[in-house]
């Protein structure tokens, strides 16, 4: 089981139970879209439910894995009692259909390939496959939250007394984590962040959970990180990854890059917390970048932000070369972005 | 009276009639908060609705000056009749209270310094210092325009048929202009708007001038220039400029900064129409860049994008430095941000 003291110093959204859980055959996700107006979970019936939850946004960061997880231990209830070669073609297009959800973070497809594996072999020992696959979860997820406090202290080490924190979308269990971590030691910071448009995950999520344990936070827009910088505000740049290249490519957020370049003409130092390290994306030219509905960019909240006629572009995530990266936060310690290759078994 | 050519170019939210005018001792000020989704006119009948138009944003760019001045006007019919003592102490007040609604563009004081200097020559003179007002203004804006098209001739002779540009906020008739007149040249451009939170001018002004005038343009969010120029889509940047330095230090909507250091890092160049050069603006110590309130950052058109008891920062500008500007467009052509000291009287 999860480490109390930690569930402790985390925020409502990143609560394991508020991420997303299974309950009698049904996944129930913590709907991030309607966060903090309205602390609802959205229910999902089965696999499609769950990849259509996924694409729409009802969940993203840390949640999409642990979602489309439960979504293989419902794809195995439905095929209790088949034949062996049945149940795995079909766990098998199940996977397929919730990796394609995400082409950016491929941490969900070697989630998914694990948890395809389990299931494997489950059929080979006779044991159920939703108990074999639920319990895997359950434990992928124990050894997570470890990971997470192993990163976040060394996080918290990385932030002084008075600092001022630039942050990006919303940088999830790791970064919150140190921040608490920092707060317990002692040490008094502000930081900013960016409400990242158009999803508004700096505004919605990041902010309130970090006004939620206690540390204060300020929201800018998109347009404002360079300037703080200028004002001599901004003392460190954190931010999650959905991928890191083998040579140190850290994709994340739209926006992260900008706020790296403007970091490093600053000289503010850019650290990223470790996630996805994928042997498969040895480079930039490996890096698949999700492209989204035009549409989502004209509005906000549901509110047009210009005539429909318009047209638009929208990148979801960005590259920020290593040049610009001063450290990777992984949970042995902050290590050079140029030295993952030799590290990524294990990090 | 104005170039017909000239208006013939210009999107609808730019022609000079719908930028503000003078009826019936009335201000009639093109709303641009509410612009593209409704063509409306906010009528201010005193000065105090226009010096509080002008702050709650119902203009921006180059519309206040004309607002302000015509307001000085309105202030000219109230005291007509009256000592010249009187007259003046009057639309002295008049001037502080129109100044002091935009702190960070001084060429707003400029103009109503002028503007003031016309009506004390009437009072001399012995003429209706209402109509006085209103035929400087008149004058003055002809001027402009003539202004403008000069710049316009630059700006579209720096673009290159294939180019793609990135705009920051409205740049306003010098930059739409330099496009119309790109276009007649026969180049096609693809132009990239940030969508230029919180008030979203990128969205609800530029892109749709832009489109009006048919030339193709995209809207990003504010977060996505630097990734969209690290794909190879952008070879020119231009902006507005609320206000340029003696020392070519120039002052615009937040963002415009942290785009130039992106243009600089990818090889971008970035060039500012002409606007306000001020003599009493030597260098980065002399601006003073205004703080709107927190609430503007946490809703978008109204509505709440967090909640209301997290803290919020908004520098409505920000400067880019001169050694990040290629170059400073103005009626006599592309000059060095280092070189405005010698040319500052006439450009």
């Amino acid at each position: 089981m999860m480490n109390n003291s930690i569930e402790n110093l985390l925020p409502f959204v990143l609560k394991r139970e508020n991420v997303a859980r299974y309950e009698d055959g049904k996944v129930l996700i913590g709907d991030r879209r309607k966060y903090p107006f309205d602390k609802t979970f959205y229910v999902c019936n089965n696999v499609e439910e769950v990849a259509e939850a996924i694409e729409i946004m009802v969940t993203q960061g840390g949640g999409p894995w642990v979602a489309a997880s439960f979504a293989m231990a419902m794809a195995a209830k439905n095929v209790d009692g088949k034949s062996k070669e049945e149940a795995l073609s079909y766990l098998e297009k199940t996977k397929t259909r919730l990796i394609n959800t995400r082409p950016t973070n491929t941490a969900l497809a070697r989630r998914l390939e694990d948890v395809f594996q389990v299931a494997k072999a489950a059929t080979i020992n006779g044991v159920s496959l939703e108990k074999a696959i639920l319990d895997f979860i359950s434990d992928i997820r124990d050894k997570v939250y470890e990971d997470y406090m192993k990163r976040a202290r060394f996080g918290a080490d990385l932030i002084d007394n008075g600092d001022g924190i630039l942050t990006m979308c919303f940088a999830e269990t790791s970064f919150i984590l140190a921040l608490a971590l920092a707060k317990r030691d002692g040490k008094h910071v502000q930081v900013y962040t960016p409400e990242t448009r158009p999803y508004l995950q700096g505004a919605r999520l990041t902010a309130p959970s970090i006004h939620e344990i206690g540390v204060p936070v300020k929201i800018i827009t998109d347009n404002m990180p360079a300037y703080v910088m200028s004002q001599g505000k901004i003392q460190k740049y954190f931010t999650a990854a959905d991928l890191i290249t083998l040579d140190g490519h850290v994709v994340n957020k739209v926006g992260t890059f900008q706020n790296a370049i403007a970091a490093h003409y600053h000289g503010v130092p850019y650290f990223a917390f470790m996630w996805g390290v994928d042997p498969k994306s040895p480079n930039r030219q490996s890096i698949k970048i999700e492209e989204r509905a035009p549409a989502e960019i004209r509005s906000c909240r549901g509110i047009p932000t210009t005539l429909d006629e318009i047209d638009a572009y929208y990148p979801a995530f960005d590259i920020t070369p290593p040049h610009l990266v001063s450290g990777i936060i992984t949970k042995h310690g902050v290590i050079s972005p140029y030295d993952i290759k030799r590290h990524y078994l294990d990090i």
